[in-house]
């Protein structure tokens, strides 16, 4: 493989948080990539090899402290950002300043209203020209924008669920005016590792609830994909996360007002458009096949639908991993992008050596 | 205790479900109840307290063979039914013929329109005429038409947690006409005892799924409740049942749009009024505060709410255990309320000695 | 019932603790308890009807800090302890000197052997007069010491489970020298309230692990309870608990051999002579009929065994719910025992009104 | 990559039960190998990139029924068996007789004594001479006898975690003469894909059981492993199964009495000289630090022990996936032997490409 000496140098921050777990993994595996930094404060100075139990050469690399990563760093060709928000947005300047091409999984470009980061994050925000310079990740949907960009902002966990359930439709126009429900359910690895209360075993198991209603900070982003995906659009979202009892994955069901008439012929037809070529969404045949089981530990976003004639509402069901393809697999989706290797490289079995991690 | 000797005596027929079993264990401490016949091919001739583990007199009590339960059960004065709905549907009947109230916890008598039975529950029904004679029990909402009924039939799990959360705003007046989607998770036992793979540990667990899209029978239920509510309302409902990797609770969010300008006050009104004495309905602070862990083992329905001005949809999350207030503790409210008991009688503390079980 | 004025008035602390939520519950079902005191830092100046959802006389029950408890139980008869073992290790003379009978729920006065502390508990014992005054609480094994007790160390968990496993062979001397292995699996809730990432749902979730292997505070205890059975026993006990992903319940699996020809009919003679008269203690048919979804949410042991005459190696294994028969409901059937009423008043069914909670 | 063209061909039988889907997904990143056919009736005409949702060449390879199994497999170089004992036993010749290595993952060629199968397995076994000549396949212990193995009866999921914990020390003569007790916990996974009432998630769901205690199969499989390690051993081994509520996973909890006076550094050694170079086992610092949760997934056993000197007991936690290194990666193991492959290919990361799957 005469691509191996020619490999991209990366560095991953934050990479002992659940996402940077995943991540480290994938791009331990990915052929373009030698994987040269690692950050964590938690797992300073031991091995990749002795926490993960990863085999090659990777298994040598030791976590270096976070404040170390951006020195550590030097020379390497790109970013990968599995940090919370507020260090992200103080981390990049410094990583683009330095020629690196930087995907952030976190919060911080995301939202090109930098009013909403108070409430939606917690955080004033000051870098609007960074901002508007970032591209919002998500492949699937901005494919195009995405190649060689120099700063990704990878769209969260729900906001992906919720965005490759309606793109299809709403970019297809049929769409009516009105309120669009995400009612969403997400395991507990989504609050990242944490030693809360409330998200021990005995107080999350055996039990559901639903959380930050009406004031979640995906709400805004996934409005904000809408309106991109269609510039007339006028609907407005409401999204319910629920924490349920499972570690991983996120299931979504959509409920989308459609124009009056709408055959489920159209409806089919805005989804096969979209991902024929999507080889990470998989379409299901019906909305009752579509389950997280299926889609944990994939870098994959399996989607069902079906439609209410009566009221001509769209009932889209949309799982995925929330540490892979809304999180992990999707940054490396975008890096790809960013760096002009095939989309899924690394993420799809390409050979016999090949497979899905 | 001097109501020891007219203690009324009670048939519990399908006891070896996992409704039948609550049911069992609520009708063995009713203070007003003397648990004379319990039914079950799966448990027959074993005891009651080799099976539950329960003490007392009700111990002893033997599992009768279903059918010879009609036999067993001649002389008590009341009838409670675990049984499914095709076999409620023929055995009732012959209960109200011998004399016996008759509270069946199955879909068998719910519909008024009995064309809806096929696609519902998979049979055709022809005792329009004991339908009709048929009151629908949920004791929060029809608490009047229930007093003295001969034949209740006892509200399901589902249509329960959406019809007290959607209940007391649809009778106020304050929902708009359009579309109030349903969507609600429950755990395994809501499918009954049954050997199936689909509902194995291996395949629910860590794994969350939507089922019986657009397609499940409580959907009319839910809408027959609405419009009983109010005869005006137009509401459609879309209801999305979802299973979770839990074993007891159902957790409902529904979505209702309201008339534009309706402020939370009006909504707060309208709950507090309806619920000011319901014993087995506790309103949250907030709809953040509503958990199916807090409710389950207990008789009660815990509901909170949060209003979307921009949209003037109203957010309403409400929590039960399906086996109690969605099933076992509901039947017994309802008994109560036909044979003249004070409607929580066995279900909520009474003094020192009593306790919610 | 003209029990009531009589009642013995109870002050509950470290109310808000798991097993302190369950002694709230037992004790304001108790017929012969009035609970007028509950003390937690955590909920402070809120309500039991508030945290709890009870009904009846003690939803108006507010808690009270922990250091206002002492004076807050002014003159009341009996306290219950459900705090931590350094905490109980300060209380428990001021409680007895105020003249009132204590069941303590910790370890604090277990262990006769005070140079064990530091290494079981972490901390140092000085309370030597005290401690030989406590009396071992297992009722089924120690009934008579208890009777009239002032003070009483309620026995752990799942030293519970072991010494209701081993005690009845060990006190029929069928025991052979030698190493006796208790095998245990817990849930969650055994680790109390608590905010750490290795007892999260994450990390929990789909895991099992030994923990304290060789070095926890139970083995000691266990060893002193079938010292105190058969004075010439000369049994090691190697104790191995594991946490495995349930939240309640624990199961223990005992290892004991034999001496050479003992019969499966001497040992099942020890088991039916010992628990013949015992109503929370269930034995079952099969070493393979007992699990903790039977006894979690009852007050009762389930215990089972099998015996490998091969090797004359007993396997017993036993059941209970960590927060009933584990702790609360034990400490209840000890109180019962410490104040004169019958053992297991509040806890088993003995008329119509009654039943296991 | 040359290898490609001599990849060798081989057909799994059985692909849709839990270690089928394992050995498929393994087998299809296998560089070495090329999957040409897999059995099921269940998934019958479908392909594997409908069922997985694995992409590659072999997302077009169509499950052909059982029973044309060995039709469809003619030509291959070898056959991994994932089928049920009774089935291997009758397919396992004729596969030979085609000229195929044989890797079977049932029971049906691992006891030697063929007197043991109707309690173990169920039926009658008359194949003494094909018996005789299988090799049992655990690498680590029996590396050198499986090179280039004709057929492989690959060890059992409980049996493997046994051997592996307990071979070290019984090859280095370490073990005293006694009982050994092997306690261990399976997720539901290990009882395969069923329908049945008792691997519900009702069922299982937070609860904890032994099963099959004093009887299950593979006692006499660990016996006959520590009689081959050290043939002078006069070990007897207690083997109890429990069942907790989790998917995947296996830990045993293994006692080991041993010689007396001997010391931490000897056992120490023991399984260092053992695993030096063992790539699927990963020793840890500690009994407290193997927990299932970390490999599962992967193919490697984690192993911790501590030694009570009181006792001279050993106590040796061990942890594996029961569907890798318990079934598939255990059986791909043992088919590179077979075939002249380095043992790990495709199990463990051996360049950038790589990785663990």
């Amino acid at each position: 493989m005469q691509a191996q000496i020619q490999r991209v140098r990366v560095a991953l921050f934050g990479a002992s948080g659940y996402s940077g777990v995943e991540a480290t993994k994938l791009l331990a595996c990915h052929p373009g990539v030698k994987l040269d930094v690692v950050t964590s404060d938690r797992w300073c100075a031991e091995t990749v090899g002795e926490r993960l139990g990863l085999g090659g050469e990777v298994a040598r690399l030791r976590y270096v402290p976070n404040d170390l990563g951006l020195a550590a760093a030097a020379g390497v060709d790109a970013a990968v950002l599995a940090t919370p928000a507020e260090v992200s947005l103080k981390l990049v300047p410094a990583l683009l300043a330095a020629g690196m091409r930087v995907v952030d999984l976190s919060g911080a470009f995301r939202l090109a209203d930098l009013t909403l980061y108070p409430d939606a994050y917690g955080f004033l925000h000051d870098q609007e020209k960074l901002q508007s310079k970032a591209i919002y990740g998500i492949p699937e949907l901005f494919g195009a924008a995405l190649r060689g960009a120099r700063l990704i902002a990878s769209a969260g966990c729900y906001a992906t669920a919720a965005a490759l359930a309606l793109g299809p439709v709403v970019r297809a126009g049929l769409v009516a005016p009105g309120t669009i429900v995400v009612d969403a359910l997400s395991g507990t690895t989504g609050a990242g590792r944490s030693a809360k209360e409330e998200l021990s075993f005995s107080e999350v198991g055996e039990s559901a609830k639903a959380y930050r209603v009406l004031t979640h900070q995906h709400t805004p982003e996934i409005e904000q994909t809408l309106a991109r995906l269609k510039s007339d659009a006028s609907s407005a979202v409401i999204f319910t996360p629920h924490l349920v009892p499972m570690r991983r994955g996120i299931l979504a069901t959509s409920y989308v007002p459609l124009k009056p008439g709408t055959t489920l012929q159209e409806v089919h037809s805005a989804y096969t458009n979209n991902y024929a070529y999507a080889k990470l969404v998989r379409l299901r045949a019906s909305a009752n096949d579509v389950k997280t089981g299926d889609v944990c530990g994939t870098n994959r976003c399996d989607i069902g639908f079906a439609l209410d004639t009566r009221t001509s509402t769209l009932v889209v069901v949309s799982a995925l991993d929330n540490l892979r393809k809304g999180a992990a697999s999707q940054a490396i989706q975008n890096l790809n992008l960013a760096l002009g290797f095939e989309e899924t490289t690394g993420l799809v079995a390409s050979g016999p050596e090949g497979g899905e991690a």
